[in-house]
């Protein structure tokens, strides 16, 4: 299906509708054999939302995840398991979309335990894909939000790779209660009774980017399907007035600090 | 200054070497009006690193990041910052690279409050330019650990706009001691006194990130001439056997856990 329509500057712009995605003319012919100029092409793939997506499996983007995870870590894992799928289905803008440079989310960014590389890399696809809110569409900031749930919630990791590198029975299931690399690991460790540096921790956290993926994969073949609705229940700045997870208490104790009105008492 | 290597394949192919870093010869020449298929320029210019770089003005910077902090916040900002000046000055990869989606990295990733989106955006421009430490140098992943300690160091915000939006005398100085976006932006409210959603505060997140664009690219300037060097003294993964921050005591109060060995006692 085509339709012509005008752009910002009022010219008109043929677009190829392709399910719940819309193809830019000037992707479709960079695909044919760089008929545009490359800067052109890939002006209208990578900064067009939202990105053309097909339905992948979970799966098997679990499975390629859980192998990257040895190559590349968590957060480039999750980004390499679904963008290598579309660079072979799609092409562009995936193809050229520099996603070994997220290896730094390792982790939580470098070492500092901060978010987990997993659901960072998720996020990033998502917003690549459906684009960010500011364009049109809430539903990569929503999916986000549900990541970050999700993640904190599960009992992990979910997922269980065909040929695992380490005995399953030797990995212990937690529940993070957090986004954070280093609570996330740390309530892991604490339970296996393992070093960070151990074969199963890493195993562990192989896992949890493959269990991350199938996730994020089930929500965007939802949202391709024109079925994704967001399963996110908090929101720290509505309900706490600040940025943050739901559970204060965890790192605050009984101390949990008033957050200031700015109202004058 | 040109030359000719042989790459993975044993093929010969002419790089045009540009001060410190490699500009492959697809990029030239898509610059010069698309004579390459889109898809093989775009593949040798994103994915191929170091990406080029020109120095850039620390303070044009801050000043670009501060402004597009209200458009698109605050790691977004960062990117965009250093990113839509080298747009101007190479060309790709810049042009093409889809930085708004990174808009999801506003309060911590979607307001979750895990890593402020300053030092994440900053974290993605550095290892974006320079590559990741699988791809051949270890300074992106250097200058990620240098802005994790130097973010939670500063007393921020530590640059002051031209034309500020709020008065200066408004905004308090706070030292996070984290790079976490709630810590952070908790230890500014509560010594300001004010709500998350006051214009004061928006406004020092605003300048946090025009601070540390400015420093990053302080620090890739230096790279620029060969006179990068790693300034962060910590690694809590090698200190203290987990991934995390400096001051553990914060958290966790005098019941600091510790981390498991694996040793058989």
């Amino acid at each position: 299906m085509a339709q012509d329509q005008l752009d910002e500057k009022g010219l008109s712009r043929r677009k190829i509708v392709v399910g719940g995605g819309v193809l830019a003319a000037g992707v479709a012919l960079g695909q044919l054999g760089g008929l545009m100029p490359s800067a052109e092409a890939k002006t209208a793939s990578a900064t067009d939302w939202p990105w053309p997506y097909e339905k992948l499996d979970p799966v098997k983007t679990a499975e390629i995840c859980y192998e990257e995870w040895y190559r590349v870590f968590c957060g480039c894992a999750v980004i390499n398991s679904v963008f290598m799928q579309l660079k072979e289905k799609i092409g562009e803008p995936y193809a050229s979309f520099p996603s070994d440079a997220f290896v730094f989310l390792e982790g939580g960014q470098v070492g500092w335990g901060t978010v987990c590389g997993s659901p960072a890399g998720a996020n990033i696809v998502a917003n690549l894909i459906i684009g960010p809110r500011i364009a049109g569409s809430p539903d990569g900031h929503h999916m986000s939000t549900d990541i970050m749930q999700w993640y904190s919630e599960a009992s992990m990791p979910v997922f269980t790779p065909k040929k695992p590198r380490i005995d399953p029975a030797k990995i212990p299931h937690t529940v993070s209660e957090s986004p954070l690399c280093h609570i996330s690991v740390g309530k892991w460790m604490k339970a296996a009774n393992l070093p960070l540096k151990s074969k199963e921790r890493k195993d562990r956290c192989a896992r949890v980017a493959a269990s991350t993926a199938y996730r994020l994969v089930e929500m965007l073949n939802d949202w391709k399907d024109g079925n994704y609705e967001s399963t996110s229940t908090f929101s720290a700045p509505k309900e706490h007035g600040i940025t943050g997870q739901f559970n204060c208490m965890e790192c605050h104790g009984d101390d949990v600090p008033e957050t200031p009105t700015g109202k004058k008492s």
